[in-house]
């Protein structure tokens, strides 16, 4: 076998024993339900969920060279580090404390799984998101934020009410959508004064 | 309210009326089960792990100029007509009869809530997809049956097996891979190699 083809299935090994790790993320369930309220929803359904909405929604940025196949990489692997480090639940002040740290230790066992230069590319998407910094980042982190948001407000708010979860909570961790876009930012503020109006949230 | 804004405006209801509707995907269930054997894949879930796959698989496609961007939003929505056509098993020969007609009744129907450059965007994707004639179509064809391979092959062909699946059907499935890969081929012959081996296929 020449050299060049023994890398090939070298990098080819790495990748498929990381393409079968990552089905773990369909096991790791979030705090929101499925809108037919059948049961929670999974990391992987989440990811995907985003990916379709960048593909929809990103005529709706304001900042207009926005390179959208880069969020939707963000948003396939944003949550990939859930697999060792668990969902924190964005509510949940204890849980949040050492959130960083046990999620930069999954990042290190689970993108070192990759190739050196794809386990780079993972790792610095995945720092990006989490900066919230470029452009890029911040378009995908208002549609992570916004995504939960339709789910709560079309199943009654059934996930808020367990938890006792106030408007203020809700308004503090959206706002810097309209900082994006606009319109998002305007339907963000529709779809929360009518949960509230509502009864979903509490005041 | 401007006309520009009250266009946009109702854009953006007609596209998160969609994101809405398009949560269904995460209730149609597959016939591959998850690797740690808990339940059924859904579509939801399947689309997303392609699209993991897009990003690190890529590389080893023969046809370089391939625009991968297109590959992601082609796996992201090409199960989506499943919400109405249902998930249709790939060995079962009659469900497969009507499966185009049905098919193509949802796009019409789902892809028609989108505004109308958006629901052509998706019907033109969907329809490339199907075809399997463009290097982005036979790329994103060539996962979709790899990704199930690797489930069946971790899991003990629990499913083959249910249904009686022979190493035939499988390699007729799969014999595309080679044109758009080598490597990827030849990974789906040793993966159909060593399920027959191990009895996970039927002869």
């Amino acid at each position: 076998m020449k050299v060049e083809d023994k890398r090939l299935k070298e990098r080819l090994k790495s990748q498929i024993n990381f393409i079968i790790e990552a089905d773990k993320l369909k096991q790791i369930y979030r705090q929101n339900i499925l809108l037919d309220k059948s049961r929670r929803e999974t990391d992987a359904e989440h990811s995907w969920h985003l990916a379709l909405m960048v593909i929809l929604l990103y005529e709706h940025v304001s900042h207009k060279d926005i390179n959208i196949l880069s969020v939707m990489k963000m948003v396939i692997i944003h949550d990939i580090v859930e697999i060792d480090a668990g969902d924190t639940y964005c509510f949940d002040v204890e849980a949040c404390m050492d959130q960083n740290s046990r999620e930069q230790r999954a990042a290190e066992r689970l993108f070192g799984m990759l190739p050196i230069d794809q386990a780079d590319e993972f790792k610095n998407l995945w720092e990006e998101f989490e900066q919230q910094v470029t452009p890029e980042a911040r378009f995908a982190g208002a549609l992570d934020r916004l995504q939960p948001l339709l789910l709560h407000c079309n199943t009654e708010g059934e996930s808020w009410k367990s938890h006792g979860i106030t408007s203020k909570k809700v308004i503090e961790r959206n706002k810097h959508t309209k900082e994006i876009s606009e319109s998002l930012g305007g339907l963000v503020d529709e779809l929360i004064n009518d949960a509230l109006m509502k009864g979903y949230l509490a005041k």
